[in-house]
């Protein structure tokens, strides 16, 4: 490895790595080895290129902290995010797809019944949600734990807003009937964008790109013998359904929001198809 | 771009870069994109080893400062600062060839003259160094700036060492005489350790990888009409020679640090063979 020109260094880079003990880091890091050095002579990066690369991911990860996660936010805005939940969350036909978790759910949601407002005060039109959760073969699954949290008109999360302190709203973890139905009362949560106030926000600016996530309810429905579903129920007509800053949107997770005939409330109906655990 | 799936995604990225204005931004990123989703697939890299590699890249970032470039680091070892400049430097045969610049040199390095001894005290075996600057057809080159740094017997550079403050040693901006040539007295430098104190030296462990670097003199060579040199020259016989943690290491720039027969110091004669500027 003394012949280091910009075609070799590749191999020599992977023959540093021969002595690796662990075989899947070996096999992670050699790839992203090749792609790295593939990448930089595709675009024949220059120096300065490294350096303006070097000085980004630096402020990226200076953003972070615990409240504030800009590496994930780069990684969710380059795809890398979703394209991971795509490969790992591969499902059979006609089970419900997942979606990217994001950084808004919370571990102590508030536990609610059946036809409990889960708004909490949040401002938003108000939404009745009737959704089910069964097999492949169309058989309710009873008791099922659905964890439901949102955006509310403002396209905030409780935990944006420093004045509620830790109140819990627009959120709640509830569970299925024994037709494997669950009702609620919530809000029409809104499009929001992703914070734009790092690098992360920076790159959106220089690339043209927007930072709109459009309109959706995230659900995590659970039930013994069934792989977890981590999902979204996006609002239909939503403007940056094309759009999606983060690479969430699913034709199969876009629903109407209609409104009632009779009373004023919209009202979203869904559908959640489990997967059995792979054993 | 609703229909995301593992494959579809890399279209939907590249799609929400067509409105950037800056081409070669867009160039650039679009292929990050390409190859960093073509990694991610390859490895079928999990959420869990997403997550990990997020936390990896936070803590690179935190542990830079103005002292301390840690992504720097992470670049050099896994080779891409070296293959940048083996992209950006390819030099007609015969030039002599470019290395990493490293993070060592300081702009205000005192200048000497002639037959000094640049080594201020800093520890080590004496070295007298006789280098000579000239052009492609061996025309000398008179005049020529050249910028010299190194680390002590100890593997240390003066900017390593609090006790130091502001005194620089063992470093030292010089010119050619009306030959070309250079003659120093300076110390044989040692091979030394990259900081291992960060997550970087974590991967090296994980990785079974050493931190070393074969010992080296750092050489900028300036001249008008001709491109600047970054470079070094290493020390035969070093154990580090097949291994240096950053991949700097070319075959045209090891030389021999012989003992001269009369005195009992060693002696490294070198030649750099500057490339013309491009027009
Ligand atoms: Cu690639
Ligand atoms: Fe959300
Ligand atoms: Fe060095």
């Amino acid at each position: 490895m003394r012949n280091i020109d910009e075609f070799s260094i590749t191999q020599a880079v992977l023959g540093s790595l021969e002595g690796c003990k662990d075989a899947r880091l070996k096999e992670v890091l050699a790839a992203l080895v090749r792609h790295l050095h593939d990448f930089a002579r595709e675009v024949r990066l220059t120096e300065a290129e490294l350096m303006q690369g070097i000085d980004f991911l630096t402020a990226v990860g200076q953003k972070c902290d615990d409240k504030r996660q800009e590496f994930v936010l780069l990684s969710d805005t380059l795809g890398l995010s979703m394209l991971t939940v795509a490969l790992n969350h591969a499902r059979p036909a006609g089970a419900t797809q997942a979606t990217v978790f994001g950084p808004f759910h919370v571990e102590d949601a508030p536990r609610m019944e059946q036809g409990d407002d889960i708004a909490g005060g949040a401002p938003g039109e108000p939404l009745d949600v009737d959704v089910c959760v069964c097999a492949l073969d169309g058989t309710p699954i009873p008791d099922a734990e659905v964890d439901v949290w949102q955006a509310d008109e403002q396209g905030l999360y409780d935990v944006q807003i420093p004045a509620l302190g830790q109140q819990r709203r627009a959120r709640a973890v509830m569970r299925t009937d024994a037709e494997g139905r669950l009702r609620f009362r919530s809000i029409v949560p809104t499009a929001y964008p992703i914070p734009t106030d790092g690098p992360v926000g920076r790159m959106l600016v220089a690339t043209g790109r927007h930072p709109w996530r459009p309109a959706h309810v995230h659900f995590m429905v659970k039930a013994p013998g069934y792989q977890t579903l981590i999902t979204h129920v996006f609002r239909d007509a939503d403007p940056y359904l094309d759009s999606d800053v983060v690479f969430g949107v699913r034709d199969s997770l876009v629903a109407r929001f209609d409104k009632k005939e009779v009373q004023g409330a919209r009202r979203l109906d869904f559908r959640f198809v489990m997967a059995p655990r792979e054993s």
